[in-house]
Parts: structure tokens; sequence; C-alpha cells
């Protein structure tokens, strides 16, 4: 019963299969084989436009290399205070943008609002050369609390964003949960609503290794072959992504797999919250599960052979005082969540709880 | 007909078999999956000593990460000026260490010599702070020539860098055909003659995207890992590199990929000498033939599809002239090349000449 | 009536000779010059302890500097958010410390607290390698609200560091004014309260362009000509810093000028707490008067040849609203604030509040 | 008798007094006092057009901020291979440009030629992403072997780099002693000849501590404020550069003092050229002489009080062998040489030699 983290699922059969069909035989290196142009030409279709796209391995390194082209070492990364840029890539923005600072806002777990972002703005220090210039808003879509920003929010933020003269890059490790819980096209929540960068990634959602950096804003493409090459995360056989990404994106087939994880998460809520000394934190929009638990719970689980993470007190709700003798936890799901481990975890709970 | 590079083969099915064999199911993530374990277990046998082993996606992260926990900014690295460090990887090296600067040493394509490390070292200015200090020697095993530094070759060398307060790292991006090409062991030619660190390459060889970074002086990798992440090259699904990299190991499958490249490279020499209008540039002595051609032959050859490189004039050896409608060119050989391949090459020569 | 910065004042006369006696005849270069030499012999007296200083020209530098030495790419600086180094400085930090990352702690203006302190560094994630690791304690003496720590302070808060693993860094640009406003010796209140490091300022007391990094941990010095020369900072003619910081430190003339400075911020604070208008936000205890007062206050001072600055309405005290119409400020005084300069505003405070 | 360096002599009596005057009284901070404004409008005139300038402490700051300006971290900077940026700066340009890497041109100690510089440009390699590419020449004048460029021969490297996409940055810490060498004015030696970015060294020329950035390219001025600040070279009371600069400009001051400099290299020339076991080495066109000595006369004349320094072997001139027992050295004078100086010099050759 895995509910630890959706990067510790496998490689879905059909994503699979594109990394052995394009493994034999020779082929162009750095990116100069069939594979990555069809698989840029396939992201263009399915974002209804022209856009430049670059596969990186790691999701740190599409975010840190994206925003690398998107501010000046003087400048500011806005962004939520539980932001992966922010929490979980170690100093990877400061080494990839030169000394960019992230200005970190909000203090709970939920998404961030255009009041939250306007009142920010409005108190960072101004003196010229004084003081970072804002550069970049930096979105995470689903968030770090598994909720999703809609079309009209994310035209909202980007619009006061480019107001004030920054772009907007969006962190996009689930993106494809995002979509299908939101039943918009990939247009409508991207390009269309003011992104000018998203790294889409790929590997939390049946991939091996693969995140894409998407330019909708082309101009900020300009050098990214460089930075990309500077940075080392220009693969010698560019096959390896080109695949899977080919494979990935057939037959909707990311589509479908991020589906099965957002309903496995459904499900999960639906038997946590018969409960009611489980508190669910958030609304679940995605394929995450934050909830208030009882510390004898997460024992008993962890002891049964669940996986699944404690979480950061601090994220949770303000509404929702943590309890005594009682945890913020985190259940993710994934395309791979079998039937049996949510009623596998059903019936623990049953357990737990009738004794 | 593939001569380009060996980065342009495809995968060997054992490795590949392996990634398959690894790909379903659940795993930790950020290289806490088994198949990592065994990889790293599996070199301390080969090397026969404890050693810390770190993978990565390229060979440019493996080098310039490696040399980024052996200098500070203001040490210099001597190498070859043909190295890939110095050549082919942009500013990764200045990147990664924070802008440690490279000391370039000889002007064509042979290895590097005792006498020129010592001359290098006598001229280099010393008045600190004003002035780099030296702090590591870089050695490219197989060279930039195709040519393999012997045991003792890597010993006098690793000597003179030593007794200068230097640390030795090998970019072995082509270690497992000089490995072959000189029967000795690992261990012999690695940190028996000295040698610090070690960036062993796989892609180039067999594997879809694997370089190890292998420390033999392990109180340099103490921060590794925080690089690592710092860089963007912590992937999470670690899986991907610790499946190949067991299955490259084993059964010496390594060293089988590299016979076979190093097998075809001398066939292709010997069907090159042939003839008197091509001269071969360096001695072949792993899985490259440097050459010099007239250019009416390069250009039969590209138009019966063959591919191969042009290559830098300046690197070719002083004692051999290019003569005038003449060009340097490079054929490299890999595990996978066809019989075919090499007939097809030399039935093509054949016709050239005979005309 | 210049009550704008510190930075704003002139030189100290004594000073200013000390650089025309340097100034002619031939020194050796790079800070091989006598008076560096004297400058640093006369610190160790001061501060009653061996010790390695080097001077620059900026507060920018010397505290970056600094922190460069003192931390990782890696780590983080936990510091008050209100901190020179985290508002004033661009991002020097990041460029100096290759991209440590400075946590931010507190939200007003006031001092840090060992309470405060604890929090953060129980809050802070630790999973390595995705998260900083906390290197250095930064502490500003004055703070930025014109405050001074004491010896216990200081004291308490560096225990807590230094069991942390961090070093602990004081940003002293005002450390001559806290000195004499705490009336206890160099020693007691750095090395002996655990400070690792402290810039001290001298720029703002009366010098032309001095800062001096004084290294009490002297295996942190280790590289610091290195660091200083690769950033710029090391003047060719260092007879500029060395003149000017014997002439500054001889017969107490800096303790002097700061008395002087922070008698006349003691001058400043009655005048203005005459008035129930105006609120006096903190305790005035160094060369710094913060202040809510009116708007039309403002204006009447500025429009009558008052130089002040209006401040960040978050740095003002919690329970200490500003009122609809009021605005805080700031007023610094300096060694060379005249009389008539508080004369001067007392008179117009009095014509304001008559009418 | 102190023919060490420039940078070893004191301030002259002008400029010192215009730091005395400027240093009472309070003055806007950052730049923001009159004497900078005044001293940026003094240099537009006599460069005879508009221009950004920028004033800092040291030759290394002004150099390595000029070149951050003008490159990316993927460039490349062309420059002497005796070159202050590249021998004498640690990696201060790397730090500043984040990477950008120097290319060495020409092994001996002469001016760069259009013919090495040609050479060089066709043979770096062009691979995109993988190389780097060029971006800025960067001309010493007076070079390193205290030679002059000819009008006529910045010119036409400077119509070779911008051809090829590149700026062109003069480092001219003796920009003054070159200039009433020359005899022309300062715009044809600069921009009318096509040097985008001058940095005019006033610290060796009679200054206290003055090194101006000067961009005839204003576009590349845009963000250097900001660079400035981020890496602590903005110090808080400008006045101290301005006051400098302003007295220095003044009178044709500046030019007096390097007239002063280069006749007392002149008449040291002479001295030593009586004597046939001296070779001159390079044609004196300014303030230094760089010969080749006995080893028995460099240490008869240190200990007879001479200050001068030994010169890098494979700086001298190929057609000039250095004897056995010889050695080269290099005299350098200043505004401050006092014609005591020569005579005394003279004396000891004279005595040495008779004996």
């Amino acid at each position: 019963m895995n509910f630890g983290s959706d990067n510790q699922s496998g490689v879905s059969a059909a994503v699979l299969q594109g990394i052995v069909d394009a493994s034999s035989g020779n082929a162009g290196s750095y990116s100069n084989d069939e594979w990555t142009g069809k698989a840029v030409k396939k992201l263009c279709e399915i974002f209804e436009t022209d856009l430049d796209a670059f596969f990186v391995s790691t999701g740190t390194a599409a975010n840190c290399l994206a925003l690398s082209a998107m501010v000046q070492p003087w400048n500011s990364i806005l962004c939520h205070s539980q932001a992966h840029i922010a929490v979980d890539e170690l100093s990877a923005p400061e080494l990839f943008t030169g000394g960019a600072r992230l200005v970190l806002m909000g203090d709970d777990g939920a998404k961030l609002t255009t009041d939250l972002l306007r009142t920010t703005l409005s108190r960072l220090p101004t003196d010229r050369p004084h003081n970072q210039i804002p550069g970049v808003l930096s979105l995470t879509q689903c968030t770090e609390s598994g909720m999703v920003y809609s079309v009209a929010e994310v035209s909202a933020l980007s619009f006061i964003a480019h107001e004030a003269q920054m772009y907007v890059h969006m962190d996009g490790a689930r993106f494809s949960n995002a979509l299908v819980s939101l039943g918009c096209s990939p247009a409508d929540i991207t390009w269309r609503a003011g992104v000018d960068v998203l790294c889409l990634g790929s590997s939390k959602n049946g991939a091996l290794a693969l995140e894409a950096v998407i330019f909708f804003n082309r101009a900020l493409a300009q050098d990214f072959d460089l930075r990309r090459k500077r940075a080392g995360h220009l693969v010698s056989k560019g096959r390896l992504f080109g695949s899977q990404m080919c494979a990935w994106l057939s037959d909707n087939h990311w589509l479908k797999l991020a589906s099965k994880a957002n309903a496995a998460a459904k499900q999960l809520e639906q038997k946590l919250s018969r409960y009611s000394a489980v508190q669910i934190a958030w609304p679940v929009e995605a394929n995450e599960v934050f909830a208030i638990i009882p510390q004898t719970l997460f024992s008993y689980l962890k002891t049964h052979g669940v996986r699944l993470s404690d979480w950061y007190p601090n994220s949770m709700p303000k509404e929702m005082p943590i309890g005594e003798n009682h945890l913020p936890v985190r259940f993710v799901t994934s395309f791979s969540t079998e039937q049996s481990e949510i009623e596998g975890l059903s019936n623990l709970l049953g357990d737990f709880f009738k004794s």
C-alpha cells in the first residue's frame, strides 16, 4: 500500500514500450533524433500553438533552468512559501539564476490569491539599486496542497504579474492531474491564461525520467539550448526523452494515467472521511489527500505496511488546529495505485477504529 | 555505416532488459532503490576498494560535478587543450566550480606528458592572492586522440600532481575502451595509479544515459549529494541509473561491449591503411581512428551514406602536415558497429581509389 | 538639518588627517603598507585577542564576503527580515556565497529573540539533500530599529546557533554606536559572547570609506585574501584603509564620535516626545530615532529643509497601529550632527504644533 | 629608488586636495553627490560624447564588472595571454561574468595583431551549444609590455571584433600614459576606434583609489548600477571617487602626471641602454621599461635600495633569448619618480659596470 509519493511508482507499460522501441539502432545525438522532433510537434498540437520545448531529467532542472531564462540575478521570484522551488530544490534556483532571490508568500498550504500577491508587491521595497526587482511569479499546478488553480485564478494572477512587468512560470510537476481535474484544454490553463513558461512533469505520472520546459513566450527560449548544456542537462541520447514523451502523449495516455490517479485519491478521501477522528485538510482536487490523523493511527498504518508521509504542521489550514496527539499527513496516489491498495487501507482504517 | 560517434549508438539488449525489469512496481525514490545500492556494491567489487559512487545522466554533469568537489573557485584545473571539459562542455566547468579556471596544456592531440606537466607548473605565476592555485589535474582516458594512458603514465602524472598539492580527476567517458585495451585491472589504472575521482562513462558503450562519479578519495565525496541535488541532477526514479549499471557491469558485459568496439576500430584501421593517400594520425588503441584523407574521399563517403566527422586541423600530429585538399577526420566505432558497416566502408574505399 | 542617514555625513577631521598623512611617498601595495599592519595590531589590542582583519570599502562587501567564508551554497543564513543583508544589499549575499539562502525571521523591527530563533530552527525542514542546512546566524548591531543587543542577548543567541552547528556573524555597521551605548568592552559583546566574525563599520561614523571584516574564529579567515581579491575588493593602495583605521581607533576617537551621535539622538528623542501626536516607535538606544508622525508634519519638515526618511510600515511595533494620515519615519544622527540642527528641528516642531 | 610599481606611489597633491575639500559637510550618498555628477560631465567633455560612467575602487572590479555587462556565461573573452584579466585578477572574471571563459592569444609580451586575432577566431570551434561563443575582445592600453596600441591598430582590431559580433573592451589601467604617448584625442583612441567600454585607471597615475568604467556603447550600461551594487562596489560616500576624478581631470592634471611618468621612463631607458650587458626588451612607449639584465646586476641593485621586479621569462621577445645568468626585469616609473631616483640608479649602474 504505497501512498508515499507518485515518484515511487514505476513506468507505465506504454511509456516503457516507447523507450524499448527507440533503444535499438543509431540515432542523432543531443536531441537531433526523430522522437524529440515528433514530441515537440505533438506538444504544439496539444497546446494549440507554436512553442519551444526542451526535455530534461528532473523537475528541479526544469524549474530552475526555466527560471534562469526569465530573470536576472537582481530579480526576485515570487512564489508560495510551500512551493517546491522554495522547499525541495536546495539552492538550485540560486545556482541556475546566478543568485536571484525567492520571495515567499503565504504561510499555510492554500493557493496564492490575488490579494496576497498584490499585498506582497505593494510591500516590497523598490529603491534601485538596493532592492531586488520582481521578475517572475511562479505558480505550482497542482499546488503543494493538492489543489488546482482554475483558469480564472491563473488569469487573474498572471494579469497582476504582467502588469508588474513580471513573467509567469508554472511548475507543472502534477500538471496532468490538474488538467483532468479542470477538464479544460491545455491551452486554456496555460498560455491563454497568461503563463509564459510551463514545466510539464511526466516523471510523477508514468514516465521514467522526463520533464519538459515549454516556452509559450518564445523570446525567452532564445538561449535555452546554451543554458541546458551549461548545466550538464543535454543528454547525448536524446531519444531517452523523445521516446517517452511521444508515448506519453499518444492517445491521451497522459490524461488517462492522471485520471486514474485522481480517481484513486477521491476514493481514498471517501474512505478516510468516514471517521470523525480524521480531518481532511484541503479539498481533494487531484491525486493527493492531506489529512490530520491521530498519531496512533499513523503508527498503526506504518506498522501494517502503508507508506505515507507526515507533513509540515504549519502547512495545515489555520482554522484547523492540530489536536494533541494528532499529526498532519499526506497520501499520494498515482496511475499505478491498485484498487487493492485502497481496499487494504480501508480495511486497516476499519480495524483501527473498531478497536 | 555510422562512424559518427558512439553516442549515436543504441542501447545494448542486456542494459535495456535491465531498465525494463526495473520499471514496474514501486521503489524508493532519489537513489533509495535496490538497484542503485547493488550497483554501488558491484563497483566496489570491480574496483577492489571501498568507494563512493553517484550516478548522473550526462558526461558533462559527471565531470563538472566531480571537479566542483575537488576545487575552490580560486583554483585552476590543468588539462589538455583538447580535453572534453575544455572543448565540449560549454562553460559547465565554470558554473559548477563557481569559476575555477582551466589551464590548457599541449597543442596537438597527443597525450599529456610529465614533461609538459612539469613545464606548465613551473611557468604558472604563484603570487597569492593574484594568481590561481593549481587544484586538479584532469586526464582523459581514452584521450581525445583515441589513445590510452598506461598505468605507468597515469602514475607518473599523478605523482607530480599530488606533489604539487593537486588532486587527479579522470574523465573516463571511454574508460571501458581503455581498460580492455590495457588489459589491466580497473584498480590498477585508477586509484592504485593515483586517481582520486573517476567519471566512468557508460552512455557511449551500451547504456541509454548513465555516467558514474566514483570517489576513491572518499573525503572529497562528503558534500556530493548536495552538489548533485543543487544542480538538478538527482533524478526521482533513481532506478533508471541503478538498473542500467547493474546490467552493464554484470558478467563483464561492459568489457565485452568495449572489446567489440575496439576490435571494429582495429579492422577499420587495417582497411584504411591499405591506401597511401590515407594517413592514420595516431596509434589506434581503442575505438577511434583519426586519419588525414583527401577531401574528395570525404565527400564521396558522405554521399554514399557514411557518417563520420571532419576534425580539428590543429589536433593532428605536428610531424604530419595536412596536405592541400586533404582533411583530418574521425571514425568512431561502438559495440553496435556491424561487420557489414566495416565491409561497406571497405568497398567504398576500394571503389574510390580504383577510379 | 540632516537626519537622513549617517552615511551622508562627512569625514572626521582626525580621520581625514590620517588619509592626508599617508598619501605622500611610496608604500607597499595590496595591504603591504605600514598603516594596514598597525591597524590590525590595534584591533587585536582593542578586542583583546589575536584576530584576522581585512579592510574593504563597503558594508555590503564586508558582510557578504564574511558570509561567503562561513557558508557553503547549500547552507542557509538566518537573519531578521529587516536585516541590511536581507533588504539593502540586492543579491550580493547570493553572489558572494554562490547561492546560499537567507531565511528571514520576525516581521516587525524589533530584535531577534531566542524564542524566535528556536521556533524558526524547529520548523525548518531537514531532509538532506533537499533542504538547506542552517549555516550562519547573522545579527545586526545596532538593529535595524536602532536598538542594541545586550551581552546576554548575543550570548544566548550565539549559544543556540553554535549548538545547531551554525556560525555567528555580526553586521556591525553601527557597532561603535552600540558599544558606547552598552558601555562594555569590545571583547565582551563580540567573541566572548560567541561572535565568530564581526563586520565593523566605520563609514557611518566618521570614516570616508572603511569597513573591517574581523575574524575571531581565525580558521574561517583561511581563504579570505583570495575571496577579497576575487571580488575585486583588494585595493592597490591599501594605505587608504589602513590610515583611516589607525586614525579612527586612536585615542578612542571612534568611541567619541559614536557618543556624540548617540547623544544627539537622545536629545532628538526628547524634543520629539514632547508632542503627543508623535509616537516614538522603539527605545532610542543608539543614533536612530524611529517615530510615527502625522503626514502633514512630515511634509512640513521636508519643506523646511529637514532631511529624514519615511520608513517601512510593517517594521513598526505590532502594538502601535499607524493611525490614518500618519507615517513611520526614521531620524538618524551622526558624529557631525550640530546642536543647531537639533534646535532647528525643535523649533520647527514647536511651530508646527502651535499652529 | 622605487621602480617597483606605479601603484606604490602616493597621491598627487591636487587629487589629495580634492578629497580634502569634499570631506566635510553632508552630501548625498551612493553617488548622488555633486562631485560624482561633475566628474561624469567632465568625462563627457573630454571624450567628446555622451557616455555613462561609474566609479569603483579597483582595476579588477572595473574590468570584471565591465566584462559582466558585455557577455553571457556562455561567451568567451579573447585577450592576450599576458593580460591583467588573465594573469592578475584571480578568478574575478569568472565570478563577475557568471563563468564566461577567457581565450588566451599570443605567447610573448608583444601586442595583439589582426593576424593573431583572425587566426584565433578561425580556429575556435563553433558547434552550438557545445562551444563558447566569442563575446568580447579585450585590449590592454598600454599593453603588459609597456607598449601602446595606435589608433590604426585599435581600429583594425575592433573592426574584426565587431564583424564577429563581439564587443571591444579596453583595460586602460595605464590609459593616460598611452594617451600622452600617442598625442591623440581621448575620443580618437577609444570610441572612434571602436571601443565599446573603457576602464580608465587613475590609481596608478596619482589617485588614491579610483577607476572609471566608461560606456561609450550606452546600451551596455543599462543594468550596471545593479551589477555594481550586487558586487558590493557601490560606496556609500560616493564623493570619495567623484572628488578625485574632478581634481584628476582638471587642468589636464591627469595628462601632466602621465607625461612626467613617461618622461622618466625614457630617461631610464637611456641610462640602461648605455651598457651592452643590458638588453631593452620592448620599445619604451609609456612608463615601463622591460629589460634583460645580468642576475648579478639585479642583486646589486636590490642590495642598494632599488625596487624593481623580475619578470616572466616567457613574456620576453622570442628573438631575444635570455642568456645564462641573465634575468628579465621590469622598471616602472610614475608621476612621482624623482630625478634623484633616476640619477641614483644611473650611478649604481655606472659603479656596477666599472668594476
